[in-house]
């Protein structure tokens, strides 16, 4: 079922040959192509039949495209950006799923990495560059308190993305979740258990906007 | 516990006094003051106390500062705004502390009420409206639908507020917060049920920054 | 242990034997036999002991009869019939048991795919066509919003069906049947998740009785 | 919310003035009204208001019209007719809201009390009446048994409305509802906790449309 | 872990070097062993080793002796026994397991398979022959409504035996057993989840001491 | 709903005239009446119309005869009988709601309290005289080891009666009854959460037919 | 049932007479009492039977022995003792609940209020104090992320204790004791929701040891 | 995600790449490393690039130093221990985890293997031996009622462990989880299902100090 939400293709239980047909619809349509939660061999099959693809297996995604494929722009110069947090490396699957959306949306991203509540002196040393961000996707799994913890930090809009990292009590992802959902934290709103790409979609359409009124406004001073 | 992120005192189980201490903290320090999930009992009282108050039972909320208040923004002139939805009459509690938050935040609002699933035509009807928001908090419910509908129809960030509207399988909520957050659209969030406050502080941090680049844009084009 | 609804077998975790000396039976008394569930291995095999057989492997049904089988009724021409709705493509294999569950019951089926809540106007479009069934069955994983949405437009009774499909907070599509059993919407019942027999079997039995009837008033109008 | 089908108010947490102001739009649009879960001093309240109400006090019902209202019709006649079972007698209150809403749907019904699988006799000796009902609304709490053993007698489709009656294990109704929709019986869907509202709407949907083709028929033949 | 309860031994997750070493020590012990849950290749494993075993593959049980078993006691001759009752032929399995732990108690026993609540007359026509026994193990998944109907019947101690027989609703056989636990009926106890032998070993224990009480009295009035 | 396995009546929610009115019909029948989960208010107006009583405000119960009503039998003379055995004395009401109903079967008790596993020796204590029961109701509520840690003990069958004494993790008594159906000894069976009732009329049952056989036996022999 | 844990009373739902019988039979054994979840009324009650009483209401507490009661000892000179540490106001009680229990204990505490996650520079000032406690008691509520918070920082023993404090996904206090339990920090263990004289009484046993040895240490080094 | 309390590696979904280079870090850090929930063939990959490798199949943990590794302490001498004891043989891989782990730590330890409340004789046997630790983990699953058992005779702090053994309502190790929170034992912490690491983790935290101290002590003895 194409849900509808632009392009992105959910790729589970999909043959190839459904993919490609869907694919094949949306680059008629003069559209680029995310594929997510898309097996390795099915990926490949995929493939074979498109010039311009960029397979990411850690990710589990597939982008398509009719012309040369960039990899997700890595902010280094101030711009108007998303922030991609995980507690720990485990969790870094579905911070790929998100970096690899936000690349496909064109949107800058920056990533920090095992910056977990374990370790909260790397935290604190991440705090201020995590603090140019325009919107963050927090990813954690196991009690899930990232969220929460970087919300004591930072004041732009955090979107939190559950894992389903952990074992027992973790209940497959749901203790994090719930976890999230009960923070004190006032400026978090949740998306589903894994939802790597739900997250960084909700934050690319936070900071699109914004980032189309600063390239305005840019433009407008050095137009002046 | 103060949570930190800015002001709102979470009025549950605390006493006047309580409230009135941290209140008077606050506007000692330049902050206006928004209590949330106050009684009208305890608003009363806390009341007596200052001479600038908004209360508002629907919302159980009470605003305190050190001059007069206004009333949540209206939108009437196609500023940038946060539209707040509501699925059913009953859920308007929950938008009202929504609204309330938004209007101690500064950030101007649309309100829409009623407008759930059941009666298709008159969504429908507000769609064109409902597209000149900045971002949207979706109140609602039951099964919680409305948040996946509304976002067929609008590109905005949506931010869904689960209500504990109804009964037996509703499971106080928690059938609408899975429903939302299972939501096969991808631009919505969601917070915790019946977070009127929490739903309005997200959508009020996600287009406060797009709000100030406006501003400044305008009285850049108004300058020149 | 045979449910005793008729003759439909459950095919999960019995033996090719098992159902072949129950379809014996079954067809010695007059009876076309249905198995659900059934894999493609048990499928063809027990298909090797009988001449007139129709396997559909998506739907995961075996029908066995002693003269040709025809495969499900498609109206045409405005006949009593049931509407089998899907909101995505993933949901199409519990769509398939239900139209060969209606096959076997000789009712006829118009089948609606792909038009969940996601591309609202494609719901729309099949609003006019939908309202001439006198049952339907909807089919839906995720939230499972569908079956209000749709209620929202058609007054004939709706049958939901709750899938599996989704991950995370869908809870195995738990979720989607609680929403639907929470529908605001007056006129939906709900089956169990993934049951797309008994989804198609509760509305044969609606229509069929309306069939009846009708068929003997046109009858009567042609003898006069 | 007016959840669009038809005109039901849904009374929880609505205060007589709200339901008054409803009730009038509906009277003004040639509609009667029904309200479910009011409380004893709210009909009162709105009944003040109003020239032509009925209210039932054990259904937490009230029937509001311009003139005149019969009680619901208790069949004798075998027209097409809603049976209306229960398991145990205090399932009646929420049998009773069934009965309310099949009259306000003008609607014949059959009522049978206290029926349940413990006694095995009375269900027995009420078989061949309740043979000739064309939908049946059972109501059960505890183990929410009774639908699965109805169908083993009946052919025309069930709607089973579990009740929150019970203790522990019940899990508020809980228990009774899974139970039902994890019946091995095919004809029986099933609605919220409770809902002897929703029970009776879908059961009143399904005979409606076969009520009025035997009436055109009668007709016809009368006329014949 | 060896719980105590005699000498039957939880199979599930033992290598079959443990069992034989734990048997070989019940042996010495003069004590027949019974182990549960084992699977095909453990049982033909362990049975190498010693002379006397009795395999039941259905079961997944293995008796091992000293000298020659004997298969479970059917009875014929109104002795004092245990009634093994299933609602369908997918619950054999576990009432097998109940079958195999009375014949190694020596517990006569009569089985009755298939009389579940979708074919009413069958479980009608075996009541008389029911009423014999002096406990009953009742089997059933899906809604588990078997012992709750069986008890409006009988008057003897019913076990009831929960099976994960089933699909969606029934959680994996929770549905069943919390309904169980709910049934209106009061000569109900519950075990856990396929607990054959847990079923069997009560109702064993039920009428061990009835059993000797009567051949005692059988002998005395013999020796008169 | 008269559940019809005798006569005793579940007072939750009747009103004092409904009772009285089936404990007429009782009366009338010959039977001695038995309610539960009665209020002392109810059970108090119940009782001014009638001249046997016996109310027990600590059960909750309400024993009605038409002759003098004797309290439960306390064993002293190793006749067979039940012991009921509480673990803490929050759990006393529930046992004596067991006690109340063996003596409305008249089957002799002998009660322990408070022998849980916090005060190890107690029960250590007890077990000789545990050893001379027929059956068992165990009664405990937070984590519900005892019935496990008796039956370590004893080898008469068991029924556990788990309740709802306790807080937080103990989720209403579903712990208790969770462990309860988990224990790892055999010769357990469970009851609904609180039901004391239901524990006491299935030892009841388990003894009544041992108590008959060896009254038999003892005229025999004293006949001789 | 009293549990056996030395002397503390667990007093929801006892009576005042049951109580000071309890508490009598404490006293001449020479203990002193502690009784826990205590209501105001009851406390008073009991208080006016003894001389030597500390009551405190926010802790529910009541204390009582044969000779003067000392506060808490609220530790300032670098002796073994436990931190007890909240995350917000709200947790108080709980906390304070703990704090009395250390104190009838006769160990040393610090108290640490509100220095939950929202706050992050508020507990990193507390951190070199919190280093010197030889076993902590954090005590969270919503989504319980300060005990891994904590751990991070802090090497010696945490007893974490989830508390009931706050709303909807909360689910009572279940989230935060879920996450604690999957807490990432491998020094913490946990205790019941809203456990606050499980969470002391433990940690007071962590300490007692340790703070004898040292005890016995000085004492060795003072007469050298 | 390293979460700082030392060095264990979560081994779980990591491959023997990034172990053997985590494992290169804490070397040369002058670090030991464990690595928990590691499979053989992992196990057998990273142990060929090291010198000093101990690996516990059953513990499924690998420890790696820069010199000989010795077994964990067994103490036989009236040391500072930790007892580990399980309740029934199939737990002991998550025994073993916890020796390993205390092993790793430099704790003496002392095993107590199947002394469940299904053989309540040999816990008391053991218990004198049991007395003389510092701390207890106690392993147990299906109710998990040991820790509260033991609790019974034993005054050091206690940490349970649940375990995931069992089948049906031990749902997966959540029941053990709910019973060793509920248990009226005051003495008694929790970690998470199958988390035998965190448990020794914990308990060796607490014994740590003490052993320190007496060891401190002994040498002042001995130097007087
Ligand atoms: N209705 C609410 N729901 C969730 N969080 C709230 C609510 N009202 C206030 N808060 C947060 O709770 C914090 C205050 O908690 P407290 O210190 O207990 O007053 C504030 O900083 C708010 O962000
Ligand atoms: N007892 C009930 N259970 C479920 N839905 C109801 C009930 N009573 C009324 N409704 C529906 O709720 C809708 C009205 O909601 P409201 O606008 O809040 O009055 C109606 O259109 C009804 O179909
Ligand atoms: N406390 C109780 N718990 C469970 N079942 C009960 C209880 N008391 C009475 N019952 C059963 O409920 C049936 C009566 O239900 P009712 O007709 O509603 O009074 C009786 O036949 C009893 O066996
Ligand atoms: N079996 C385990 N259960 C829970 N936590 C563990 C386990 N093994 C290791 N850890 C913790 O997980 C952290 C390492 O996580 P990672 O960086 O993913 O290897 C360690 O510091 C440990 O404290
Ligand atoms: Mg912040
Ligand atoms: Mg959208
Ligand atoms: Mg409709
Ligand atoms: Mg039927
Ligand atoms: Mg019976
Ligand atoms: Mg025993
Ligand atoms: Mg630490
Ligand atoms: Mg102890």
């Amino acid at each position: 079922a194409r849900c509808g939400f632009g392009e992105a293709i959910y790729g589970e239980g999909k043959s190839a040959d459904l993919i490609i047909q869907i694919v094949r619809a949306q680059l008629d349509q003069g559209q680029q192509s995310l594929v997510t939660r898309i097996t390795d061999e099915v990926a490949e099959e995929v493939s074979r039949h498109f010039d311009h693809c960029r397979a990411n297996p850690l990710a589990k995604t597939l982008r398509i495209a009719t012309q040369e494929i960039d990899p997700p722009i890595d902010d280094q110069s101030h711009r108007v950006h998303v922030a991609v947090v995980t507690a720990g490396s485990t969790d870094q699957g579905i911070a790929e799923e998100a970096i690899e959306t936000l690349g496909w949306m064109g949107i800058p991203v920056r990533s920090y990495s095992d910056i977990g509540v374990a370790g909260p002196q790397r935290l604190v040393a991440a705090v201020p560059r995590l603090r140019e961000a325009s919107a963050l996707v927090v990813v954690a799994g196991m009690e899930g308190a990232l969220p929460s913890v970087v919300a004591g930090h930072i004041s732009a809009p955090i979107i939190a993305v559950p894992t389903s990292v952990g074992y027992g009590a973790n209940l497959g992802g749901v203790t994090a979740l719930l976890g999230m959902l009960t923070s004190c934290a006032a400026g978090v709103a949740v998306v589903n258990i894994d939802a790597g790409f739900k997250g960084a979609y909700m934050a690319g359409l936070v900071v699109r906007q914004q980032s189309q009124d600063r390239d305005t406004q840019q433009q407008q001073s050095q137009q002046q």
